[in-house]
C-alpha cells in the first residue's frame, strides 16, 4: 500500500535522546568502580543519602499517626486536585509563612509535588525551553543536571568557594549568563556542601537576578537542617523583585523520604512569571498528583511533629559533623569543611600527596577495598578532588570510619617522598589542599 | 562586561513549550462550558473518572489493612530502587502472570510508577523521540495526548468504529504508520468505550505490529474491569514478537486512585526494546519513584484483596451498565453503545436532531443547565457527536439522570418538523446515530 522507503523492514527501537539523555552521575560513577570490600571489617556506607538506613534516626511518632489518621478516615483514596487538596496545600502554605514576611501565601500558589525532585523538574521544565540554559552550583546535587539534559537544557555550573564556605564565585557566575539563560538554581542549604548561605549573601545573589531578570530556582530542601549558630534564610524572603519558586518537602526534615511528597512555593510578587505559572500547573497534570494519603496527612504532620523532635535530630547531625571534622581535619592530607546545616561535609583530598591514587574516585574505591568505608567521590558532584560523607549514621559508626580513613590515609600519604620532589610538589611550601 | 545584545533589559519570563503545550484538553473544554446547574434539581455528576466520589464504591478493608500494616512496620520510609523495592516488583510480576502464560515475569521487568499515568507518560517518552509519532485510539482517553504533545511527539488518531464495539479500523490505522512512527498505543478495555477486545481482534493489531516492526504500549488499567460474559486477554499473551509494555496499577480496580500506584511491565521476548529499556529504567530516576508506604504493602494488597470484592465491584458497574443502556436506548436521538468492560457508556447524540444544539458540547451545557445532569462531550475524546457517562454512581442517581436525560431529549428532539424538512433531513429515512 505505502511507499516501502516509508516503512521499516526490520526490529530498530531505539530509546529516545530524552530517556538515554537521562543520566544518574553518581549510579555511573559508582557502578564504574571496582569494589570489594575488605571482608575483615564490616561495610560502613558514608555514601547513602537516605537518613533512615541505619535506624539511628526515625520519622516522629507524631508524623506517623497522622498519616495513620489519614489512611484510617478512608477520606483520602480517591484524586485530588492535580496541584493537590486545597487544604493540604494551605497547610504547606502556613508551614512556610517565614518565606514570606509580611505577606500571605495562598495555596493557590503551592504545587504538591511527588518529592522534591519532581518539584525540581517541574520548575525546570516549565522555565527552560530547548536550547536555553541554567545556572547551577558546582559542586552540587546532580539531579538538577539529570533533569535538565535530557530536554536539551544545558546546564552551566557556577563556581562554589570551598575557603569562602562554599558562597558562589559571583563575578564567575555573572560571566555565564545570557539571554538564552533561563534560572539561577541555588540549593541552599547545600548537598553536598553543607553551607548555609547568610543574608548578605543571598543579597548578592538576588542582585544578579535582578539585574539579569532571572528568576530563582531554589532548592530548600534543607531549609531546617541548620547547626546552631547558624540561621536558615529563604531567599525568597530577601525579595520581591525576583520571582523565586522554592522547592521542599518532607523528605529530610521529617525522615521520610520514601514518601515522596514535596512542593513548590510560588513567590512573584509582579506577577512576572506571566505564563510560565500555567505552565508550571500544567506539568503536575502530566501524572495526576501525589499520594493523597500523605496530602491528607499534612496539615497534622506539620503542625503535630514537635520542635523537640526536629531539635533532637539536628542534634545528631551537628555532633557528627563536630566528631568528623575534629577527627579527619587531624589527618593529613584531609582537608574538611565544616558544615553549617544539611546532612553531609565535604573533605577535601590532597591528592598529589597520595601517589597511589590518581583521583578522588580512585581513592574512594580504595578505601573501600581495603577499610569498607564507601564514600562518594567529589565526581558525583563536578567536584574532584574532594569526598562527601553523610553526617546520618550512628555515632560510633562514623567514628569508626573516621579511624578508619585515617588509617587508610596514613598508609598512603606520601609514602615516597622522591617522586615527590622529582615532581616537584615538596618545593611548593604551600600546597593548598 | 559582556555584550549588551547577550542581556535582558528586561522581566520577560515564558513558560517553556513543554509546559505550554501540556494542555488537558478535557479540563480546556469543560471551562469553556457556560453552566449554572438548574437550581430545583441537585447536580448529578456523571462527568467524574473518580470511582470513590460518591461513596458508593470503597477500596477494600483487606486493601486498606494492607497499607496499615505497611505504614506501622515503620520499615517504608527510606528511599526504595527507583524502579520500586524488590518483593513490590515481584508481588506485581506475579500478579501479572497472566500476561505472560508459559513463561514468568521478573521483577527486573517490572517498573513501579506514580499511577497508570507516569507509567504511560514513561513508556511514551522513552519509545517516541522528538518529531516521531504514536498511534492512539479515537475516542481515547485525552492524557495520551497530554503526555506527548509537549514533547513534539505527533499524536495520530486511529478510528475505533461504535458499530463494530469500537474494533479499530484496521485499514486507516495502517495507513498512518510511517517510518517515523514509534508505537501502537492500545486501550484495552477502553476508556471511554468500555470495550472490550476479543483474542481475534487484538491478533489482528499484533499481525500489524509485526509486519511494521511496532512496539505496543497497552494502556491495561482497567483490565480487570469486565463485565460477565466477556474476557480481557492481555494482548502480550498473544504474541513473543512483539514487544509490549503494559501499563497498569492500582487505580481502578482496588479503588484508589489518590495512591498514585502504577507500573509497567515489560514483555520482550526478543530483546527487541534495545536501548529502550534503559531508557525506560532512567526515566524512573527522575524523580527518585512512587509512594514506598504503598510499595510495601503491594504483596498483600495484591494477594490478600478477596475475589468477592472484586466481583461486587464488577456487579455494581454491570447493572449500572444494563440500566442505563436499557432507558438511554429508548430515548428518540440517543444512541447508547452498551460497554463490556471499564466504567463508562459512550451515548451517540443525533445532533441533526436536536435543532436547539450546535454540538455535543453544546448539548451538554444546556443538558446541565436545565436539568443538572453533567456528562462528558464526546469531544473530550476527540470524538464529537457523542457524550460519556460515568457507571460508578449509586443506581438511584444514575436512574433519576437517565429519567432526566430522557426529559430532556425529549424537550428538544426535533421540534421544528419544518426545519428539518428543509434541510432535508427527514428524507433520510434511515438516519444514521
Ligand atoms: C539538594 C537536594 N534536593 C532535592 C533532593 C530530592 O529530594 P526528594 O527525595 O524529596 O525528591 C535531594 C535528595 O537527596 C537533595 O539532596
Ligand atoms: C485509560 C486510562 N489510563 C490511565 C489512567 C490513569 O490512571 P492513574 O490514575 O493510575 O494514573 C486512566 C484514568 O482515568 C484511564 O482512564
Amino acid at each position: 500500500l505505502e511507499d516501502d522507503a516509508q516503512r521499516r523492514t526490520q526490529w530498530q527501537i531505539k530509546g529516545s535522546s530524552l530517556s538515554l539523555n537521562t543520566h544518574n552521575r553518581i549510579r555511573n560513577i559508582v557502578e564504574a568502580l571496582q569494589i570489594k570490600p575488605n571482608p575483615q571489617k564490616p561495610m560502613i556506607p558514608l555514601s547513602i543519602g537516605d537518613p533512615t538506613t541505619f535506624g539511628n534516626l526515625k520519622a516522629a511518632d507524631e508524623t506517623m499517626k497522622a498519616v495513620l489518621r489519614s489512611l484510617e478516615s478512608g477520606k483520602f483514596n480517591g484524586y485530588a486536585h492535580t496541584q493537590g487538596h486545597e487544604a493540604s496545600r494551605q497547610a504547606v502554605a502556613q508551614y512556610s509563612a517565614h518565606q514570606r514576611p509580611g505577606g500571605t501565601i495562598d495555596p493557590s500558589e503551592v504545587l504538591l509535588c511527588s518529592g522534591c525532585s519532581s518539584a525540581l523538574e517541574y520548575c525546570i521544565l516549565a522555565l527552560a525551553e530547548r536550547g536555553q540554559n541554567i545556572l547551577v552550583p558546582r559542586p552540587g546535587f546532580c539531579l538538577y543536571h539529570t533533569l535538565a539534559e535530557g530536554l536539551d537544557i544545558e546546564v552551566r555550573y557556577y563556581e562554589l568557594l570551598p575557603e569562602k564556605q562554599w558562597r558562589a564565585d559571583l563575578r564567575q557566575l555573572e560571566s555565564l549568563i545570557d539571554a538564552n539563560t533561563a534560572a539561577l538554581l541555588i540549593n541552599n542549604p547545600s548537598n553536598p556542601c553543607g553551607s548555609v548561605y547568610d543574608e548578605e549573601h543571598l543579597l548578592e545573589l538576588i542582585d544578579i537576578c535582578e539585574r539579569h531578570y532571572l528568576p530563582i530556582i531554589a532548592d530548600e530542601i534543607y531549609e531546617h537542617f541548620v547547626f546552631p549558630g547558624s540561621r536558615h534564610v529563604a531567599v525568597s524572603s530577601l525579595t520581591r523583585e525576583v520571582p523565586v519558586l522554592s522547592c521542599g518537602g518532607l523528605t529530610k526534615r521529617f525522615l521520610v523520604p520514601g514518601w515522596r511528597m514535596g512542593w513548590i512555593i510560588v513567590h512573584d510578587h509582579h506577577k512576572r512569571l506571566g505564563t510560565a505559572l500555567n505552565g508550571l500547573k500544567n506539568m503536575c497534570g502530566r501524572i495526576l498528583g501525589t499520594n493523597t494519603i500523605i496530602q491528607g496527612a499534612l496539615p497534622d504532620i506539620l503542625t503535630k511533629t514537635p520542635q523537640s523532635y526536629f531539635d533532637s535530630v539536628i542534634e545528631v547531625l551537628h555532633t557528627n559533623a563536630q566528631l568528623a571534622y575534629k577527627m579527619l581535619k587531624a589527618v593529613p592530607g584531609l582537608n574538611p569543611v565544616m558544615p553549617n546545616g544539611a546532612m553531609y561535609m565535604m573533605i577535601g583530598v590532597c591528592i598529589e600527596r597520595f601517589l597511589a591514587f590518581k583521583d578522588d574516585t580512585h581513592f574512594v574505591q580504595e578505601l573501600v577495598n581495603e577499610q569498607s568505608v564507601f564514600c562518594l567521590p567529589g565526581s558525583c558532584f563536578s567536584y574532584p578532588g574532594y569526598i562527601r560523607i553523610v553526617l546520618t549514621v550512628p555515632a560510633a559508626m562514623l567514628e569508626e570510619a573516621c579511624v578508619r580513613i585515617a588509617e587508610f590515609c596514613d598508609t598512603h600519604y606520601k609514602k615516597d617522598n622522591r617522586t615527590l620532589i622529582e615532581d616537584g610538589l615538596l618545593e611548593d611550601g604551600h600546597i593548598h589542599y
